[in-house]
């Protein structure tokens, strides 16, 4: 049995709604508040920004997700982090649960939170409970609640992120679903990225939380923008098991089939982030195969989506590779810079156009190379010649239009 | 006795020439190659980049510094990096040497040679030898002849990089006299850097390079431009002893006045390629005290200056310490986010102006905070109340500029 892609959003699993609400917190004549709810409770996994500066919001979901608590409802506002924010910003994360809390008939702890935006200033407290009343009334279970939910949650973005697959667990449809938002502040260990993922599966907690854990490492913390790990990354994972699948208890097919899911899930939004970074105008994919381990491989590609000048010639369309070599030499893994062969994947004649092997460039021609580098989704690979793993990174490219919206972001 | 700032070039101290001329290595119209020698031979020090993908001079020269080899000549290019041109540009180095020992009459293994610019194409050999030709014909202690060589050695830099220093070790007058190039491709563990450092002062060479190992660390490696560690970075140290002071061979008060010297002429040079980062319009400083070590101070600073979303609100003169503080949070360090004291250093009042304190942003005017910013130093200190130990990061900010300079610097 196959995973299916099929259309819908955050809402398509069963017994999810969803709201959105224009709540003035930052942005004006916008969606700017979302909520995501299940009746029936939810257990939970997260995944949190590993950066020491930690918002109010993924404080107070850290609390809730590492126990097992029910969860029912997810609130997300943009504009405001809530993050340096003192012991004001914790209080503003009780009254918000405790005023959905209030509006759902829930426990003040079934309610997690989410925020992005400018770090340092405290949020509205009466547009938030305006905000959440509104959006307790609207909450409903159709599709484009769901869209205008990825929409309020989105800042820089320029495109929603959203993606639903079905799959059959142990004779039953089950059906998961992500969105995203994520655009700068973007960095392995958790990006600057909200993203959350809906499921009617029925599951294990701590088996969900180990799954999630997983697929992080090879998706969301292989993507880079910026370099810059923000202090609200928080990746969430409910499951309410409305599908009525036999219960994953363990490590069976049917928890490989949910994993594999996920893998998809998280994969597609990580990718969609790192195409949508920041004045990006093309998605760069680095990935390094024939490694001596697993961990050397991520490193390698992480540094080459991560070097500042690889990205400028990207946006130039410039085939420096030189960069891309100076890149894996700094990354910290050790190599021999004469048995690495690069190539660039041109997707027009679905072959590889081999740039540099043996210890220096090839004779390739540069107009051609400068066609694939135009191409909306560029693939650079290293082959190392050291062994049998491998790993891609996703980034984007830096663009004049990085510079105009981060010089500033707060005017 | 003191350290005194004098006039003067890279033939400063006794014994010292240089000359450049324009080899058209590859551009047009002005100088592009460089010569610094002595006749009498020179002890010598090197600090080479930790890049995996080292250039062939860096090759060549690591072999010659490590060594107890009289050194008498420097040749420098700029243009090309000769960096990942296998064999071939390994030869071009050996051949490079072979020709300046011939116009010389000194061995080839006491010729270093520095190169800076593209990487991956091969130097053109004829060029090279008629511009060796030219440069030795062409020795001068003339001031100006070491003012034409440092000229010649830039890329994108936009203002040369000289600094000269004497002092009085011993009884003897001993001057100590830097140039330097670097722009981009500037990052912590030797940046995108060629620097050449020559003195009249007599000392053993194993104190020589302790000296200027030990000085790297508070100046070239606290700098960062764009996070990228080139295949090139060299710093070199060459001391013929002409000053006739009494040879320093042990660490007696005459080799803390040399460490000194030293010291300054590398934060000097170190502070102004920051400030010429490319396309950047400030130094931006970042200072961290009280500490818990000092290797945490250092992290913590750098950190800071590396990070593009804060580069990008120095250049926008925005106050957005939130970056400032998700740096420190994210550099790998921990600490405490609610004692941390986060000021802006006004310099037209001479007084700190404080933004951040426990745990939250204070009330300061934005207005002032962005005149502050408008300097063309700025200075952000950050105070971790945990210990005694400190640190201070230089770079620049993200520009317009920036992006276009690297989106297309091969063309």
């Amino acid at each position: 049995m196959s995973i299916e892609l099929i259309s819908g959003s955050i809402t398509a699993p069963k017994g999810f709604k969803a709201a959105a609400t224009a709540a003035r917190i930052k942005y004006q004549g916008r969606d700017d508040m979302a909520m995501i709810y299940s009746e029936v409770p939810c257990v939970s996994a997260g995944c949190y920004t590993k950066n020491v500066v930690k918002a109010a919001p993924v404080i107070w979901d850290k609390n809730i997700t590492k126990e097992d608590l029910p969860v029912h409802a997810v609130v997300v506002n943009s504009g405001i982090a809530n993050a340096c924010t003192g012991q004001e910003g914790l209080d503003i994360c009780q009254k918000t649960a405790e005023a959905v809390s209030g509006e759902l008939k829930i426990p003040a702890d079934s309610v997690l939170l989410g925020s992005t935006g400018v770090i340092g200033m405290q949020l509205p407290m009466d547009r938030v409970l305006a905000g959440v009343k509104t959006l307790a009334g609207a909450l409903s279970e159709d599709e484009d609640s769901g869209h205008r939910a990825e929409k309020a949650i989105m800042t820089t973005d320029t495109v929603p992120k959203e993606i639903v697959f079905k799959t059959v667990i142990g004779g039953s449809e089950v059906t998961m679903a992500g969105m995203a938002k994520g655009s700068g502040m973007i960095h392995p260990n958790m990006c600057t990225m909200l993203a959350y993922i809906t499921t009617d599966a029925a599951i294990d907690k701590v088996l969900m939380q180990e799954a999630l854990s997983a697929t992080v490492v090879d998706s969301f913390n292989m993507i880079s923008v910026d370099g810059d790990t923000s202090t609200n990354d928080s990746l969430i994972l409910l499951a309410n098991g409305e599908a009525k699948n036999p219960r994953i208890t363990s490590k069976n097919e049917d928890y490989g089939k949910f994993c594999a899911m996920l893998d998809e899930v998280c994969l597609y939004l990580a990718k969609a982030m790192a195409a949508d970074g920041e004045g990006a105008t093309k998605l760069v994919e680095a990935k390094v195969i024939n490694a001596d381990t697993k961990d050397n491989a991520r490193t390698l590609a992480k540094s080459v989506v991560t070097s500042s000048l690889t990205k400028a010639a990207m946006y130039g369309c410039d085939a420096n590779w030189g960069r891309i070599l100076c890149a894996l030499g700094y990354s910290g893994v050790n190599f021999d810079p004469e048995k690495v062969t690069l190539t660039f994947w041109d997707d027009d004649k679905k072959e590889e156009m081999l740039i540099y092997d043996s210890g220096k460039g090839q004779d390739y021609s540069e107009k051609e190379a400068t066609r694939i580098l135009s191409a909306k989704h560029v693939l650079l690979k290293a082959d190392m010649h050291m062994g049998s793993e491998e790993a891609t990174a996703y980034g984007c490219d830096l663009t004049h239009e990085y510079v105009n919206i981060n010089a500033d972001y707060r005017s």
